[in-house]
């Protein structure tokens, strides 16, 4: 059995999210069954982790176990062909047995797209998020340092997370600015459940002057979800990169 | 009656083109009843020109008479409310009786792009022509500027076009490349039925090395569309700009 990493992209806006689910089309099923009809295996994929329905990537890592004699660089090829245009595989090879995409991973890297202008864009519209009133950008800079450090991140914290401690680490949080495009850049140790999205709509209401780039201290300290601004909506985010080493994470 | 002109962006991926037409919904007809929920006038949209079935554009301009009493700069905000997310409303104002989208037009500026890798692309595959071999863009870049200047383009026509005069100029054609995306800029005086996707289609020959950059002029004087490439798929087609004053070409 060889165990065969690949880099994937995907436009999420037709799937109901990276997991294998019943009632919509996730990324996962399409995948396998491209592998299948490709080996005649069924083999189980594992992500750096699951993305939600609508939310892209251009950098998901995943990795599955497999008898097949393709060349494992020659996998990325030989799944294309099997693949819709809307998920597509940027790389493949052979990686040790004991690698694991998702306990093994170091940190990853989301972007989040913003459009801040009165008619918004057609072209492109499925990447970013529309907002029609104007934004104090500046302020949304500033605010956007803050999450730098290790914290409770209890605050960005949907409901539905399982995992053990809302404790994380931020190594890289700014802004990209190209009027009418805002591009906000994150890099972590880990996300909690929907903790991009909510850091986002509380930069949103910094930039709606609603908060200020101050309070981001004193929400992060409050534990309270209900101190933090809305969930952004999924289809400006996007999976850039997943690291498995810390110091690429600097 | 006033005369309103609009600079319109679409996403051409789910129209049968700009033209009001039985078979497929067409962004004419989109935006006429849009203004007709707006206004309760049946107006005709005049368009600086067809786009086809499946282009783009950033900066299409389009004009119409109408008694209403919305302030002319105010029509881009209520018609936005009134048209799906991929037809966007980007400017609007009044402008002299006399001035018609298409009559008036002095030239055009068109974008079509490329992406050229194995995988091609997920985020963003409807807007690139996805080329999986490798291109030579040295010698596309070489082959673009040969098109500069005044020429009888029959060699660069589809059949189906019922203008007089086959003669064009253009101003401007070269490419942009940050790899693995390949853009080809042209702008001219106007274009014939299908002719910026017919000169994409022999550039990317020449880029394959089926023609050298040094063909092209023999292509143009040999007036015969059997010469020059094939005609490129309309998605990586973009309107990028219309001129109405001669010195905005230069």
């Amino acid at each position: 059995m060889k165990n065969i990493k690949l880099i994937v992209e995907y436009d999420g806006t037709n799937y109901g999210g990276w997991q294998r689910q019943k009632n919509a089309p996730s990324i996962q099923k399409i995948m396998e069954d491209g592998i299948y009809a490709l080996t005649g295996e069924e083999v189980d994929i594992i992500a750096s982790g699951r993305t939600d329905s609508g939310v892209h990537a251009r950098g998901q890592v995943v990795n599955f176990k497999t008898s097949s004699t393709i060349p494992p660089e020659r996998f990325s090829y030989a799944l294309n062909a099997m693949l819709p245009s809307d998920i597509r595989i940027k790389g493949s090879m052979e990686v040790p047995e004991s690698f694991h995409a998702r306990y093994d991973a170091a940190g990853k890297h989301y972007s989040y797209s913003i459009i801040s202008s009165q008619q918004g864009i057609a072209i492109g519209r499925q990447y970013y998020y529309h907002i029609r009133g104007s934004l104090d950008v500046s302020a949304m800079e500033e605010a956007a340092k803050h999450f730098v450090g290790t914290y409770d991140f209890s605050a960005f914290r949907a409901t539905g997370g399982s995992v053990k401690t809302s404790i994380r680490t931020i190594y890289k949080s700014y802004i990209e600015w190209r009027e009418p495009y805002i591009y906000y850049h994150v890099t972590g140790s880990g996300f909690l459940y929907n903790m991009v999205r909510i850091i986002v709509g509380t930069l949103i209401d910094v930039g709606r002057h609603k908060l200020r780039p101050d309070d981001i201290h004193s929400i992060i300290d409050s534990k309270d979800r209900n101190m933090a601004g809305p969930t952004a909506p999924p289809h400006g985010l996007c999976l850039e990169e997943v690291y498995y080493k810390k110091e690429d994470l600097l």
